[in-house]
């Protein structure tokens, strides 16, 4: 059988969720995740719909990828222009990407009521279109937009559509479900239909989840015939979200004996670097990937599971990377934080009793609400600290900062002062800022480097600030630090119920990893 | 075609969610938010788990209900007890509740290597346990735990169970998926084998959401003949959730022309209740109930919503009490923006001078970072204000916080001072939190609620941080705050670098609002 082919829209699709942005660098990140995932189609933007896009298509080709093939997207091309004159068409060609996704109407209301054109003037413009891509060299993903309402409404026409772009040079035809209106049973059964009439062309899948049903209806595809899946790997989308790869990849590939060539037992591990750069939360009750996935309360359950996993877990929570958890009693899993550690400590085995100390430090870190997954200058350092291997560079010995409205001065409101020690000496300096976290960061830096001048090359390129399990102004907030230093990029972690606080232990662990670094001369 | 019956086990498998828990009063005002809806059968609880749950039974008697079963739920005697001698299954009776739900094995891995008894013994305890339930006068539903993993492995077994459940006198069979890890297509083959084969009984479904499919396999199994459903409303429950009632509701009612007798246009606000009671957040993109559910912020959608919503929409929104959003982020003119600000201006038409000055000044605070997308409460601020239709109810003078490491008295390292006025009338307060921003919230509250009495029933459901485009540590920085007046929440947004200063915003709009919603006297 050959394997299910994976498409990740997060870039396109699921920056149309509401509360979702992403920085040119936040795609690359993304797409480097997906990538080591093993994703192999990787839809990336618009490059149509504004500046920022094309900057993105310019940098995403300096990065080495291991097996994703990029996919510019973008619309058919306006009516009565040639397409190779279309504007959207051109920024497509520009962009640079090896596959272009191009969406179509497939729905006859759609193409006399919204285009205003007639259907015969929808299919010229659909093939045209393809035919343009096509001969620049193009390979080329048809999304037939509102596929199964069109089917539903006349099948003749949205086969017709289809054929247009077969004729264009479609090597696959995407069946999109746009609104989410449809049901597994008819996702099913229409998708057969189309499988039986295009033999020659790899059909695909797209959902979205506005009846609770992306997952199953996605599946209900793949069963009839669908050799392509497309979603957002944790769900993201406009409204109620695009079909969530994370758990169709899991189904098709632990329940329904898919080859699904993608690092499964890494998929908890991608969808939480995914989430925390986006800065959204994973819900804790989503399949396979949240913390309460596997998590057990009720007592008959925890006794069932202890007698015999398998009598109460549909898989098992390492396939996808994620862990049992018992809700009252935390039974402590050395054997799952053994390999973190090791990539710092390789010495360490299971029996050592350095392991049994870390896990459990470990857990209480993470019952705090530290999540080293993104952090691993911070996790580095930590467990350094743990294992006796690390001495600090300096102390903070005192920090004040203050707020004030309206600004004394008229200028800035916040100012800080901090009192740092290195080496017996101290030295106590202050700064004002932009908020109190700037302020103090600013003195931070001000004190540290009259001791130590290679800081001056260090500077942060991404703060982050997340509330954890989120109550009300006094909930514990998370801070992420990205730093960079002549071109290495690693990322700091802190935590308290003042976020400037976690600002400053985040801080602090950057400016602590960077000096350990230089010191080992490791660091280029 | 008989009415479609829902079963809600919110108070009972919904209690066993992680982070869930609920008081006697909690339990009763979700029994009769359900009964208002029209849920027919509501699961309050395991009378035998605990003295709180036999209070709550004994408090649930004196409420009346338009037309919800109560039923309790428990499990099969203890092997070797005579039924009416076993200590849950007199509790079930003490309970009172007209309907009980008794569970047991259908799988016999469960029997043999869990419970640790004979398969025959399992039989005649199924039977006995039914027996003395029903000659009490119960209406029984039989609950079997893990029927599809029990047929799978020995249908001949699964189904003698099923018969032994049938001559204890079971008026419902209900199939469980009790571990979530089956596909609709096993479902619904194996629920109509079931149908089958009693044709004289009602058949229920029962299913969690640990493959995503929980909703998916609910709607297989009525296709198949099933006639109840049971659920949570908002999908509550161990590990990923119980199958979501809404979502299925809505979906049999408006895409398979089931007769669900439910007040389905109050969907939306009973799940709302629900989650306030709760103290959960119902997801925003959660199908038909979330925020983000009928939301449109691609302006391609959006401009085709407004030509014709039925080709972008899969059900009108009003039809679960939900209301179409246009998402303001992507305001590209008037036409976007005058809905949202002729609901608050009815007057204005898209050639007043005040919608192009609105528009205007939107565009503006968007380029600084506000988002009003999912603030709406701030948002009618913002053009009660551009409109000279607002006056303010107090306002701030200063305030200054500090935060102080190490902490002075070694607990708060966090104080604040506010300095407010009111009609002429000035009030200095202050107070310490965990953190600055906690500090001043509650040294805000205090000196509001001095003016305001009726404040204190106002409280924050969330806190959200967002680093915006971000570089450094004086990034701008959007603070979303939730709040809840007895079961109405609203959002109210802040924008600035300095994070204090935007909770503070996002605060006094959050008091804004409340204050000139109790004027108005709209607000019940």
């Amino acid at each position: 059988m050959k394997p299910i082919v994976f498409f990740d829209s997060t870039l396109r699709d699921g920056a149309q969720a509401e509360g979702i942005s992403f920085s040119v660098q936040d795609k690359l990140n993304i797409v480097r995740a997906l990538d080591d995932f093993g994703v192999q189609y990787i839809e990336a933007g618009n490059p149509g719909s504004n500046p920022k896009e094309l900057q993105f298509f310019e940098a995403v080709r300096s990065l080495p990828l291991r097996q994703a093939r990029l996919c510019a997207f973008g619309s058919t091309a306006r009516k009565g222009v040639e397409p190779a004159q279309d504007a959207n068409v051109q920024s497509l060609l520009h962009a640079g990407t090896p596959v272009v996704a191009i969406f179509g109407k497939a729905w006859d209301l759609h193409v006399t009521e919204i285009l205003k054109i007639t259907r015969e003037e929808n299919l010229r413009l659909v093939t045209e279109t393809l035919r343009c891509l096509r001969d620049a060299g193009k390979e080329i993903v048809f999304d037939a937009e509102h596929f199964f309402d069109g089917y539903k409404a006349d099948p003749d026409y949205a086969l017709a559509v289809l054929r247009a772009a077969c004729d264009g040079g479609a090597g696959t035809l995407c069946l999109c479900d746009t609104n989410g209106g449809c049901l597994p049973h008819e996702i099913g059964q229409i998708t057969a239909k189309v499988c039986a009439a295009f033999p020659d062309r790899d059909v695909a899948i797209h959902c979205h989840d506005d009846s609770g049903c992306a997952v199953a209806n996605s599946i209900a595809a793949v069963l009839a015939g669908a050799v392509q899946v497309q979603g957002t790997l944790i769900g993201f989308g406009e409204r109620c979200g695009n079909a969530d790869l994370a758990t169709i990849i899991a189904d098709l590939a632990l329940k329904c004996g898919y080859d699904c060539p993608v690092r499964l037992e890494s998929l908890k591990q991608t969808a939480r670097e995914i989430a925390e750069i986006a800065n959204v939360r994973i819900r804790h009750n989503h399949p396979y990937i949240g913390k309460s996935a596997f998590a057990h309360k009720a007592g008959m359950h925890i006794d069932g599971v202890q007698k015999l996993s398998a009598s109460f877990e549909h898989v098992d929570p390492a396939a996808v990377g994620n862990e049992r958890k018992f809700l009252i009693s935390e039974v402590a899993g050395r054997g799952t934080v053994l390999p973190r550690i090791r990539r710092i400590a390789p010495h360490l085995t299971k029996q050592s009793p350095e392991t049994a100390r870390i896990t459990e430090r470990l857990k209480e870190r993470e019952c705090d609400g530290y999540q080293y997954e993104g952090a691993e200058a911070s996790f580095e350092l930590f467990i350094k600290k743990q294992l006796g291997l690390w001495q600090p560079h300096f102390h903070v010995i005192l920090y004040k900062t203050n707020d004030d409205f309206p600004a004394p001065d008229g200028e800035q409101q916040s100012t800080a002062l901090i009192k740092i020690e290195v080496d017996g000496k101290t030295l106590l300096t202050c700064d004002e800022g932009n908020g109190p976290v700037n302020a103090l960061d600013r003195a931070l830096r001000k004190a540290l480097c009259a001791f130590y001048p290679e800081l001056n090359a260090l500077h942060l390129t991404d703060f982050k600030v997340r509330v954890i399990e989120s109550s009300g102004t006094d909930a514990k907030i998370r801070v992420l630090i990205e730093s960079a230093d002549r071109g290495q990029t690693f990322t700091t972690i802190g935590v308290s119920n003042d976020v400037i606080e976690a600002s400053l232990t985040a801080l602090v662990d950057s400016f602590e990893y960077i000096l350990s670094k230089k010191e080992n001369a490791a660091w280029q």
